[in-house]
Formats: C-alpha cells, sequence, structure tokens
C-alpha cells in the first residue's frame, strides 16, 4: 500500500492527499515533519515533505507524485486525455505554483509565524503577487473548474496555493488578490463543499495551533 | 508545423529546442522576445518565453511544453516508461528547478547584466542554491546521465540550469558550486559534445553580446 508523508498544515501535502481520495487509491497517512537529518534526506532529498513510499522506493515532490499517482493507473484519471487540453492544465498548475505559491511562500515566516521578512523580499513577492494573480485571471477558465468543465490537477494546485496566497497578500500587503476574480472565489467555495476536501481542511485546522506554536517557538530560538 | 517562440539566450528556450531537435519532430524556431503587451500576454498569459504553436493554440511554461512534446509522440521519449523512473526523472527535474534555477535567477540581474541585487534577495539565493547543489549530489545519479543510463528532460534541465547557477555562484559568492560534484561535471561535457547542443550553444554565443548589451541598457534606463 502506498505512503503518504506529510502533516496536515502542509498546503503541499494537502494536494497529495486529495489526489489520492478523489482516485479512490488506499494508501496509509505518515505523519511526519521535514527534517535535515541524514535518514530524512535519504528519503527526500531536499528534507522536504510530502513524500510517497511505493513498492519501488520514495518519491518526492509533489508535483512527481501527482504524475506517479496518474501514471499508475487505473484509478480515475485528473489530466485530461487530450494532449493539448493537458498541457493547458500543466501550464496552469505551473504558474500557479510559480507565480502565486513561491512568492506568497516567500513571506510565510511573517504572515503566520510571527518572523519577518526582509523589506526586499516581501517587496519583490507583492510585485510577483499581483502578477501572479493577473496571470490566473487571463489563463484560468472558471467553467466552472480552473480549465474548463472537468476537475483536474489544476485544481488540486489552485485549491491549496490561491487561498493561502491571497491571505498573504491581505495580511502582509492589504491587497484583495481575488477582488476582481469572483469566479475564481466561487471555484474555491464549489471544491471546499467537497467532502475530501472538508475531511483534509478538518485535521488541517485541529493541528494547525499546535504546528504555528511549534514554529513560532523555533524563529524565536533562532533569532 | 510547431513553431517555438523565443529567444537563443533565454535557458529555457534552450530546453525545449534541444527536446525538438533530440525528438527529430520539426519546428519553425519564431525569434521572439518576452514583452508585457496585451497581444503577447494573449499568447503567453505570464508574457515569458519560450511558448510553443501548436494547430490547437498556444502552450506557455517550459515544463508543460516538454511533456506536451512527449504525449503527442511517437516521437524518441525522454521519459521512461516505468511510472517510478518517470517520478525519479520528473522530481529530479523539479528540484533543479525549484532549488538551484530559481535561486541562481534571482541573482541574474546582477550577475549577467550590471545591476545590483538587494543584500537580503542575495544572501537566501546563497543559502538555497548551496542546499540545491547538495541535494543533487544526493539524489541524481550521474550513470553517466542525471538518472541512470539513459538521456532524458532530467538532463535536458541538469544541462541548462546547473552550468548557468554555478556561474552565478562563482561570480556573485566566490563558490564552486560543482567541486565536490565531478560526475555533474563529467556530464556536462559529456552533453556538450552532442551535436544538437554545440548548434544551441552556438546560436546563444552569437546571440549574448546583443541581448547582454539590451538589458543593460534597459536596466540603466529604469534605475
Amino acid at each position: 500500500m502506498l505512503k503518504l508523508y506529510g502533516f496536515p498544515v502542509s498546503n503541499y501535502t494537502n494536494m497529495v492527499e486529495l489526489a489520492l481520495l478523489e482516485k479512490g487509491i488506499p494508501f496509509e497517512y505518515v505523519l511526519t515533519f521535514p527534517e535535515q537529518t541524514p535518514e530524512f534526506l535519504a528519503r527526500s532529498p531536499r528534507g522536504k515533505v510530502p513524500f510517497l513510499g511505493t513498492p519501488q522506493g520514495f518519491i518526492n515532490e509533489a508535483d512527481a507524485i501527482l504524475d506517479y499517482l496518474e501514471d499508475i493507473g487505473p484509478a480515475r484519471r485528473l489530466l485530461p486525455e487530450d494532449p493539448h487540453v493537458r498541457a493547458t492544465v500543466r501550464a496552469l498548475m505551473k504558474e500557479i505554483e510559480l507565480y502565486i505559491e513561491l512568492p506568497a511562500r516567500a513571506c510565510f515566516a511573517e504572515a503566520f509565524f510571527g518572523g519577518s521578512v526582509p523589506a526586499a523580499i516581501k517587496s519583490k513577492a507583492r510585485e510577483d503577487l499581483q502578477a501572479g494573480f493577473a496571470t490566473l485571471r487571463r489563463h484560468a477558465r472558471f467553467a466552472p473548474y480552473v480549465t474548463g468543465d472537468t476537475f483536474t490537477l489544476a485544481d488540486i494546485v489552485f485549491l491549496y496555493s490561491v487561498d493561502l496566497a491571497a491571505t498573504v497578500g491581505k495580511q502582509l500587503f492589504g491587497l484583495d488578490l481575488l477582488g476582481d476574480l469572483p469566479a475564481a472565489k466561487t471555484l474555491l467555495q464549489r471544491l471546499g463543499e467537497n467532502p475530501h476536501v472538508k475531511a483534509i481542511a478538518a485535521k488541517r485546522e485541529a493541528g494547525t495551533a499546535a504546528f504555528v506554536a511549534a514554529v513560532r517557538a523555533r524563529l524565536q530560538a533562532t533569532t
């Protein structure tokens, strides 16, 4: 049986868990926090979660795991068959990660954990986030899903990256990044009603307070 | 016929061009520099290159293009058939992009164009680059290719990201990031002997001086 190593406050772990649940692939959830120990790095070479235990060995990087789950079949497909439509899904996944998730993530320490992010990094993140949301407005169809009428991997990445990034935009910069994207808000609500998404959110909420306290304590100890 | 929009100094354009050449897929190269005009953004939603013109429409983001070229077949495969080996290739591609290409890219303005990058960003990039090369050392096999005995998309990403990032490390930080990775240096040399790689390098060299001058001029005009 596949093993998902991660923790419920990790949005990348959430992505893989939702894909597994939507596909109906059985798995064991192994609660795991990132480490930089040799043992951990032997399983996940950059010391991150999620990673996946398979009969052939470990797989790290959420994208690589999501593709692996597609490749092993025969579960429900989350990538369209047509190569061009498929490429559009992949382009949206990539745009959301590079231009929305990563700039937001550069500011997590200050937005969520009481830390402080250098002004130069925040300033670049603010600019990148605005360009990233403009890209989403230009490219996503929200009809009602990100790339059309079918739920795909792009919706999973959208769900777990865009909401969090919008929170960063509001808390750090006073920006309403979803302000002119009502269709994106509607999709977030729709996805939020999915029972698997609800179950993942409940686990995340239950784990958030303890996780934030632990990270805050670690940040204070190192500054 | 497919059209590749990009320019020879863009390392992401180089990746797609090499994949097309290695696969033997005919294409037209349309020399194109990034713009933020509405016309351009309608074709590439973040205003970047490369993007690909196909009979069904445009595809942006290098990764999405590389996957599209795999999906349309029946040309030479650059991703292995086995899902687990395939996942390893994808994980390496992702690690090289997130942990090597992106931190290096954050410093391009100073490393190559006479601009200046804020100290906070450089300091984070330096740390990230060292962690990124450590990840590569841990995960890549160099036997002799990145993931084993077969040339894959991971080698293409490796070729065009790692060399450039090592240059950034040397120029900005005095780091020899490939110093303890002799097998990576050997692979760079081996890949450099590939006739398609040579042809792409010759075009890049011919275009570099004019490109650097244009970017330097633009940077000076805006600072």
